[in-house]
C-alpha cells in the first residue's frame, strides 16, 4: 500500500492536483497548493458533502464563520486552556518531541512501558541515552495579533476547528432561519493547528480544510442520533465509490475521550501508512451540552431551547460529525488508484493508470479530442467542447496519439472522452469512451449533450 | 443612499445572511460570519465568477493555494518590506492615525496642505493642538509562529493577496496544466491584512475572501491585455443585474500607484457611504513582469517562457483582475434592495421589500408553500419540495398568511414561489408566483420541474 501512497503523491505532482506551497523556496510541510485539477476534485467533494449534508435535507443549514472569533471564544470553549501537548526538549540536540509519542513508541517497541519514564529513553536523533528537559505545556494554537500593536490587547487565535463558529452563532441561526432541534447546522472553511509532527502529504498540515456539522438534539435522544450520523458518515463515503473493505469505524476508548465527548467514533480510512495502516477521515463525536453551557456561562447569552409542545426547557446535546476534506481527497485518490495490464495494438499489453472515481467527483467530466490535429477536424472539435463546456468542466486535448491522449484522461479520471474523427464530418456523429470499460459508443452530436447529461447526473 | 446600506445591514442581520463574528462576546469589526442564506449567496458569486473565469475559457485554469506560504515568498514580493502604513501615536491619547489620512483630512477641510505637517494639525478625539510622535512604519501583514518556539524561524506572514500563491506556481501550472501564454490562473480564497481602520459592514475587514486571476502575456500585448480585462470585468457586474448608473471606472493617477503597477484601474460600485460616495469593488492592474521577476530572481527558478514559435524568450507581463467578494456581495446586495408599494387587499398599499438579485445569485431559488398547514395540503405540498430539493436550494414555509409568506420569499429574492391549493388535489397543478412581476402562473405538477428549470438555467 505505500507504493500507492507514492504513486498518487507522483500523480499528483505530474498532473497538477497538488503541490507543495511555495515549492520554489524549499517548499513547506505545513501546507499544500491545490493545481488546477486539484481545485476541481476538492470542489467536487466539497460539493457533494454540501448537498447531502445541507441542501437536499430539510433539517440542516449552512454558515460560513471567520478564522479569527473573539478570542473569549476559545477561552471558554476550554482551547487556551486544554488544547495542548507536553513537549519535551533534548539535551543532546536542543529539538523537541511529544513526550507522549516518545512514551508510545517505547512501548510499542518494547511490549511494556518504559520503568523510568522519560530517563529511559534514547535520543531518536543521535541514540544516545536520553537527557530530557521537563515537559513543558505547548499551545496546538497559532496565534496573531490584530491592531496597531503585539500586545494582550491585540492577541487573537485562528481557529482550530469549525465547530466553536456555529456554537457561538447557534442562537442567531435558530431565530433568523426559525429551526428547531432536532437540527444541525454546517460550516466549511479552514482551520489550523501547530502540529508538531506534520506529515503524509496532505494527510497532516498546520492549515487544513474541515467540513463540520454541529446537530442540535433534545438530551436522551443524543445516543441514538449519534448512531444515526455514524451510520449517514460511512455510508456517504461507500456512496461516493470508496471500497467499504478499506474503511473501518474506530472506538474511542473512553479513557482517551476529548474533555467534552461522551462517546467518539472515527470513520478510518486503510490509507497504509507506514507504522500504521488506518488513519481518521472524521470523527463522529457526541460533545453532549457541553459547548452550549459553557458559552452560555461566558457570554451571558440563554443559548437554551424551550419546547412549546412540552413546556420543557433544555440546553440541546450535540451530534458532530467532523471531516478533513484533505483527508477524504486523498482517501478518494488512494482508492481510486488503479493500474491494469491492458491489451495494446501489438498484441501485449500495456499498464494503464487510471483513476477510478466516482463521476460526480472525477475534476474533468469530458474530454473532447480531434483524432488529427488538421484544422477540418480541430475546428468543429473546438467548438463542440466550447459548447460543452458551458455545462461541466471539459478538457480539449490535440495533441500526441489518440491512445496517449485517452491514458491522459484515465489518469486523471475523466469518465468520457470524445473522438471527433474524419467519419465525423460525415455523418455527424462521435466516438464516446467510457473509462472504466474503455467501451465505445458512437453517438449522433444532436443527440450528445442528452447522452452525457443522463450519465453525469448529480455532477 | 445611506439609508439603503442600513436596510441591507438589518435585512442581513434579521434573515440571517450576514452575523458579526463572535457576536454574544460583543462581536469584532476584524471579520463577519455568514448564515444560511448568506453563505448560499456568497457561494453563488463565487460559483458565477469560477464559471465565467475559468471553467467557460480554455485559456484560463484554477487553483487553490494556501494561506501559510514560505517566509521568503513576502520578501522576494516586497510585502514584508514596502506593506506598511506610518502611523503616528498623539501624545495626548496615546491612540495612533495614519499619518497621511490626517493629512488628506486637514487638506480636504482647507483646501491646501498644512503648512507645518503633522504639527497643524489637532488630535481628532480632543480638540487640543496636536503632539504627536514620529511616524512609524506599522505593518499591514498579519503574523503568526509555526512550530514549538515562537522565535524567527517559526515567523510567517497569513498573506494579504492570493495573487503571489500564483505567482509561485507559475511554473508549476504552465507545465502540469500545459498552458502557453497568453494565460491565466485564478484563484479565490481567505485573506488577511491588519486594517488600522476596519468598516463599513462588510466592506473593509481584516479577514476577507478574495477572487484574483493573474493572466501572463507577452511584453507588449499587455496593454490591449489590460483593456480587454478591465471592460470584461465591468460587464460581469452589469451581466448579473447591478444597476451600470451605479458602477464606474477609476484610473488610478500615475503617481499614487503600487511599486508593481505600470497602470489601474477600479470597477467601483456607488454604495453611497458617509463621506464617500463609490467605493472599489475589485482593481484591475497590470502588474508587468514585476512579481515573475523578483520571485526568479530570488528562489533561482527560471521563471520566463520560450516561446517555440519566434523563439523569443521572456518573463510575461501579468494583468490581474482582483475582486473583494465582501464587497461585490454587499454591491449585489445593494443593488437589488427595493422598496415598493404594492396593492393589498383592502384597497390601499403596501410597502413590499423585494431583493431583486439575478436568479443565478438568488440563495433560495425555489419556495414550496401549501395554502394551509392541513395535512391533505401540506403532506403532498412537503414531497414536492423534497423532490425538488435535489434540483435547487429550496425552501419548505408552512407558517402564517400566504401573503406574508411572499413576503419573506420576497425579502430574500426567491425568484418563484409554488403553491400547493385545494384545487392541486383535483387538478394536478401549483401556483407559481414570479417575485418581481408579482404574476401568477398554473403548471401542472408534472411539467413543474421544466418549467423551472428553463427559467432557473445556469443556476
Amino acid at each position: 500500500m505505500a507504493s500507492v501512497i507514492d504513486s498518487v503523491v507522483n500523480l499528483c505532482k505530474r498532473r497538477g492536483l497538488v503541490y507543495q506551497a511555495g515549492e520554489i523556496y524549499g517548499g513547506s510541510r505545513s501546507a499544500w497548493d491545490y493545481g488546477p485539477l486539484g481545485v476541481e476534485l476538492k470542489e467536487n467533494i466539497k460539493r457533494q458533502w454540501w448537498r447531502h449534508m445541507v441542501q437536499s435535507r430539510d433539517d440542516v443549514v449552512g454558515i460560513d464563520s471567520s478564522i479569527i472569533q473573539p478570542t473569549q471564544t476559545w477561552i471558554s470553549s476550554g482551547h487556551v486552556e486544554v488544547f495542548t501537548d507536553p513537549l519535551v526538549e533534548s539535551l543532546h540536540t536542543h529539538k523537541r518531541y511529544r513526550a507522549d509519542h516518545l512514551l508510545e513508541a517505547y512501548e510499542e517497541k518494547h511490549g511494556h512501558p518504559p520503568a523510568n519514564g522519560l530517563a529511559d529513553i534514547n535520543d531518536p536523533e543521535t541514540g544516545q541515552p536520553g537527557k530530557w528537559s521537563e515537559p513543558k505545556a505547548f499551545s496546538g494554537l497559532l496565534k496573531t495579533f490584530l491592531g496597531p500593536v503585539d500586545d494582550e490587547e491585540g492577541l487573537h487565535y485562528l481557529r482550530p476547528e469549525t465547530a466553536q463558529g456555529i456554537f457561538v452563532n447557534f442562537k442567531n441561526v435558530m431565530t433568523s432561519a426559525r429551526m428547531k432541534p432536532p437540527f444541525g447546522i454546517a460550516n466549511i472553511g479552514k482551520s489550523f493547528r501547530n502540529e508538531i509532527t506534520p506529515g503524509n502529504f496532505i494527510f497532516r498540515t498546520r492549515e487544513f480544510e474541515q467540513m463540520e456539522m454541529e446537530f442540535f438534539v433534545k438530551p436522551g435522544e443524543d445516543e441514538d442520533w449519534h448512531q444515526y450520523w455514524i451510520d449517514n458518515r460511512l455510508q456517504w463515503y461507500v456512496d461516493l465509490g470508496v471500497n467499504p473493505e478499506n474503511l473501518r469505524l474506530y472506538e474511542h476508548p473512553q479513557e482517551k475521550l476529548s474533555h467534552y465527548s461522551k462517546r467518539t467514533v472515527d470513520v478510518e480510512y486503510a490509507f497504509g501508512f507506514q507504522g500504521s495502516k488506518w488513519g481518521e477521515l472524521e470523527g463522529v463525536a457526541n460533545r453532549t451540552d457541553y459547548d452550549l453551557r459553557v458559552h452560555s456561562e461566558h457570554s451571558g447569552e440563554d443559548l437554551s431551547y424551550f419546547d412549546q409542545t412540552t413546556e420543557e426547557r433544555w440546553i440541546p446535546y450535540v451530534i458532530e460529525p467532523a471531516a478533513g476534506l484533505g483527508r477524504s481527497m486523498m482517501a478518494f485518490l488512494v482508492d481510486a488508484y488503479t493500474e491494469e495490464e491492458v491489451p495494446n495494438a501489438k498484441g501485449g499489453t500495456d499498464t494503464r493508470v487510471v483513476l477510478k472515481l466516482d463521476r460526480r467527483l472525477s475534476p474533468v467530466k469530458v474530454a473532447v479530442l480531434p483524432l488529427s490535429k488538421k484544422e477540418e477536424l480541430s475546428t468543429p472539435a473546438k467548438a463542440l467542447a466550447d459548447k460543452l463546456r458551458g455545462l461541466w468542466n471539459v478538457d480539449y486535448d490535440v495533441s500526441g496519439a489518440i491512445g496517449r491522449r485517452y491514458r491522459r484522461q484515465d489518469e486523471i479520471g475523466t469518465p468520457f472522452c470524445v473522438t471527433y474523427d474524419f467519419d465525423s464530418l460525415e455523418d455527424n456523429a462521435v466516438t464516446v469512451r467510457e473509462r472504466d470499460s474503455m467501451e465505445q459508443e458512437r453517438v449522433k452530436i444532436d443527440e450528445l449533450e442528452t447522452y452525457l447529461a443522463a450519465r453525469l447526473a448529480g455532477c
